[in-house]
């Protein structure tokens, strides 16, 4: 093993900026996946950060990405916001519509974004927390590929189909959760796989339907929702909100509609809501102060954490000491770079 | 085993009104609970049917609960309707506020109602249904009175909070799933210790915090969510949506507030969003029959269903055959008309 490559936050940045920038990525477009990218690493979150430098590039094979598109907002309705990410990733169309969502929400008390044709190979806690960090409550849902099975059945069809909340907290990064339908991650399998280790039980269904633990007949057949048909019926929410709700394709679509470069293209839909807005006389304060007593509640009990407070945790390291990557994933970045 | 009771569906509501009103519950109170308990009945979920009717009538003992109740409708913001139920049942306060919810969601493509200091012994999918009908996308949270550890903990925090979710169907009743974050109803376990029998693996822990089979300590100890931690991260934001964010109680503090009639008082929280107003052009005909789309690739997997599909078979059923009762609830029934 070679050694790691430490870099700042900010070293950080700069590697995949300069990496996308040379492959032909628009500065905007650019800059909102290094700032996506940065978070991630920030957080720890280290399937979310410079790793996904390669995918990007990956993506740009995709004849039907537009590395230089510019996200089109439209406001459809009172409290509906329309963004159209024209082909483009997803990062750059979450941030131009983020402050005129805050706005909506805020004026509105409660307000929807439509996001369309985005590319998204990201996770959903960065927009969230980014709404909850300005004082509002915060849903997000996104589609991704077939490879989960729907309740009962024995086929790849949902993707993994995650649901983001946050949740606002004074003088506290939010509380955000951000998860996945699917009992765990697709990449977990393929480490499984690539380690030569069998997959517990309750992961996947070979391609017969029959419970496996083969890495590589879970991959073949079908990932399982969490949570049996509950955890299906989140998943088929998320399909109908961010498919039919926002006029974007579903799972099997996406999935069809893929040239092999692996970035699902799709809708995603997210809800902000004003807090304030939502009991008479409008006491923010009480409402959070309310909230801080439920997570102490959660937090006496001996074994119990809060939802993203590793992400925070992390993020106080990180911003102090900086990140390390490894020295493969630094080199492969550097030949982006020519 | 004595013969069950045959009744219609209108001599089921009848029942249920006659006996209510016969307790002292107002009329408009009344007749919105007799129609909830008549929808559970004709749908076969017996659970929330003229079962419930000895429910009501033991929540009345509680000084606190006021079965005169009027319910008050405020605008709270553009797209914020918020009912006081002033300690009434929740029925009623649903009905109101369903047209101007409605009506809300149509001009402003989403809108949220804000439920608070509502007695709540009915599931979620009555009212999110009643939306879709009217062609909106609807989602309802509740939270209930401590009985689910949150995760990595063992002592009682959450409710059973069930969440609901409707999408609307051209020429066929909506998709509705009505679910708690928990793995099972206490009932459930309720029922497993009347009948002697062991409770599966998973349900429950033990005060002490251990996995059991025994539903005696499973009923003492706490209840489990759905899916591990992310089930437990469902019911957490149940709390947060239908109590701090409205203003209105956690399960915890429910709990603590019970007189021991059981029947929870808090918060419930209500978006509505209208598909049209969620794609440019606003063709609705197209989002549903996408959605139509994708409930037939579900269906063309053997030994998959429609959340739902279940209640809307028996409602075929029951609405040419009526429904039966056990003599026994009859019975009891009976003794509060006097």
């Amino acid at each position: 093993m070679s050694d790691p490559v430490d870099l700042s936050l900010a070293q950080a940045h700069e590697l995949a900026y300069t990496a996308l920038m040379a492959q032909g990525i628009s500065q905007p477009q650019t800059n909102a996946i290094a700032d996506t990218i940065t978070a991630a690493e920030r957080d720890e979150c280290k399937s979310h950060g410079l790793f996904r430098v390669p995918f990007y590039v990956k993506a740009l094979q995709n004849p039907n990405i537009n590395p230089g598109a510019e996200p089109e907002i439209k406001t459809l309705a009172p409290s509906v916001l329309h963004v159209d990410a024209h082909f483009g990733f997803a990062p750059l169309a979450l941030q131009l519509s983020r402050e005129p969502l805050i706005e909506m929400a805020r004026s509105q008390g409660v307000a929807a974004l439509c996001i369309n044709n985005a590319y998204h190979i990201a996770a959903l806690w960065p927009e969230t927390e980014a709404l909850a960090e300005q004082g509002l409550v915060a849903m997000a849902f996104t589609a991704s590929m077939s490879s989960v099975a729907p309740a009962g059945g024995s086929k790849p069809l949902y993707g993994t189909n995650p649901m983001a909340f946050a949740w606002p907290r004074a003088n506290h990064p939010p509380l955000v959760f951000d998860q996945a339908s699917s009992v765990t991650a697709r990449g977990e399998i393929q480490l499984h796989l690539r380690d030569g280790k069998p997959i517990p039980e309750g992961w996947a269904i070979d391609p017969q339907g029959n419970p496996t633990t083969d890495p590589e007949q879970g991959l073949a057949g079908a990932q399982l929702p969490f949570g049996g048909h509950k955890g299906a019926a989140i998943s088929l929410m998320v399909e109908l909100l961010a498919g039919a709700l926002v006029g974007d394709v579903f799972s099997y679509e996406a999935k069809a509609r893929d040239t092999g470069t692996g970035a699902p293209c799709g809708g995603e839909f997210i809800l902000a809501i004003d807090p304030g807005r939502c009991v008479p006389g409008a006491d923010r304060q009480a409402q959070l102060d309310h909230a801080e007593a439920l997570f102490a509640k959660i937090l006496e009990q001996e074994g119990t954490r809060l939802p993203s407070n590793r992400r925070f945790e992390a993020r106080k390291r990180t911003v102090e000491q900086g990140i390390s990557i490894p020295l493969s994933l630094y080199e492969t970045i550097q030949k982006f770079l020519v």
